[in-house]
């Protein structure tokens, strides 16, 4: 009922950042493409076997030292169901591994239909008397443009279990700021009013450290409102995206975090996942312990912006 | 590029309504779920499987009256990839069978991630130079709380097919005033700015009946707007939620419309997927020819509203 058992994770690794898995085919080795399509065809389910690969290989050589993986579910959906079902292997492997697996999906409903969303990513489903787990993620991205009634179905799914979510408040994107950065007739920014939601909608979910159970979704890509939004909202926890490829710097993501080194988790995708094609004479079967690198070299850099990390 | 193949399917059936497939187990007659079972398992299997057949019964049943159906997406996803193949097979026979499929995902995101979205439901995903169709629908609905970089990738794979998207605009639950009926500074409501967004992102996907490929959803359960929002926004096709178990009417809906009977097509789920339910004494195999009943009384009840359907 709260992002705890992140927090603990974060605390362990001493690692504030998160491997978003959002492998497209061109991130991938050619090794790994070319036995999968050997084996199942040059085809969803071909891609979706190298998908899996990939993914599986990043997981070993990131488990011990990152302590969470964001997998974004439109680079598995792209691949059909095949994709889907890579989808949960991950996130099951993922588990499996000890990491704490955020769902980027920014599933959007109302009612029994956000109740379903919620169901199938975080909770259980049952049939006839019988449950099962659909995807079995920790977390879930949610865009809350719905109100309350696109976010309570998950909240109250989430009392009953150790799970949370993230809300999207102020995006990373370039154009973000046509709708969130308008002003409101009482003067808040749309994302202001949406973090103030956020802190509401996160008074039943309160954990043990400060933080409840609604995380907010706020783009490293604009620093100034980071730290606006850190002071504003000091109950939610931020999963920021936008670090790396995108633009944001370690410095630009510093004042997401409270005087702990706490309150936030930093994404990377694209750093992590490309960088043993950035790394000039290697042998592309290295990738994940490039990726490894990359993570430390991330970790590093945001820790010694912020210092130690511990629990208030 | 625009909605005009939808629009002539309305005019062809003078239909418009769209069938929500949004298959709960208790939906479904248990004649249908005890044979699924009884071949995969009380699990997600057996249940995707349940989906799949009583889907294709309303299908059948449905296709030569009703233009358009609309599965949503949570409720497959709920049975994990099993469901989700289930989706696939749903979107491929009810266009096998003439029809038109308006994906209800709700998705939403930036630049390629968005993109992959609109592959995976509208387009073609490529595999290392081979092509194919992981979801194929007709239309997606779309949340663009992320301004024009969530909404661009689709509108761009529209415009080399005869795809569209719907954006959400001002949806049919009790709380979407939270945010989408506040004013911005300029004394625009949120929903209204909105549908403005959707008149302008259209420009570039008009069709010959005077609408474009990106199309809004507007309630029926706030008939007082969607009258507003049909004067305003010319340009844009409605979908329209809320008809029957939300509490909206025929009454309602008829602000949707423009002169011609034109401009939107009305949701119901729950109405014609439960018709069965409703019908004393009824053999529950019967449960297709029920919906087919219900789906005639629904026609018949908007159309005394609205008149012939006419093209422009």
């Amino acid at each position: 009922m709260s992002f705890d058992r992140l927090i603990k994770a974060i605390v362990k690794t001493q690692n504030p950042s998160v491997a978003g898995l959002d492998p497209k085919l061109d991130y991938i080795p050619d090794y790994i493409k070319e036995a999968a399509y050997a084996e199942y065809g040059k085809n969803l389910e071909g891609a979706a076997q190298a998908l899996w690969v990939f993914n599986k290989g990043l997981i070993d050589a990131l488990c011990d030292i990152v302590p969470a993986v964001k997998p974004q579910l439109a680079y598995y959906e792209m691949y059909g169901w095949y994709g889907v079902r890579t989808f949960q292997k991950t996130v099951e492997y993922a588990k499996s591994k000890g990491m704490f697996v955020i769902t980027d999906g920014k599933r959007n409903d109302i009612g029994t239909t956000m109740q379903a969303y919620a169901k199938a990513h975080l909770g259980l489903t049952e049939v006839d008397g019988e449950t099962a787990e659909a995807f079995g993620s920790d977390a879930l991205t949610v865009n809350a443009y719905l109100g309350t009634d696109g976010v309570k179905p998950a909240v109250e799914l989430c009392k009953e279990s150790d799970k949370g979510i993230f809300v999207l408040v102020k995006t990373s994107n370039p154009s973000s700021g046509e709708l969130q950065d308008r002003k409101l007739d009482d003067g808040l920014t749309v994302y202001r009013t949406m973090g103030n939601m956020c802190e509401k909608w996160g008074e039943e979910l309160q954990g043990k450290y400060g933080y409840s159970g609604v995380g907010a979704v706020v783009g490293a890509t604009y620093p100034e409102q980071l730290s606006e939004l850190r002071k504003e909202l000091p109950h939610t926890f931020f999963l920021v995206p936008g670090y790396g490829a995108q633009g944001g710097g370690a410095k630009d993501v510093a004042g997401a975090f409270d005087k702990n080194g706490l309150g936030a988790i930093i994404n990377s995708s694209r750093g992590i996942m490309c960088a043993w094609k950035k790394e000039e004479g290697l042998d592309p079967k290295d990738y994940a312990a490039a990726a490894r690198r990359e993570a430390v070299r991330m970790r590093d850099e945001i820790v010694s912006f912020i210092g130690e990390i511990k629990l208030n």
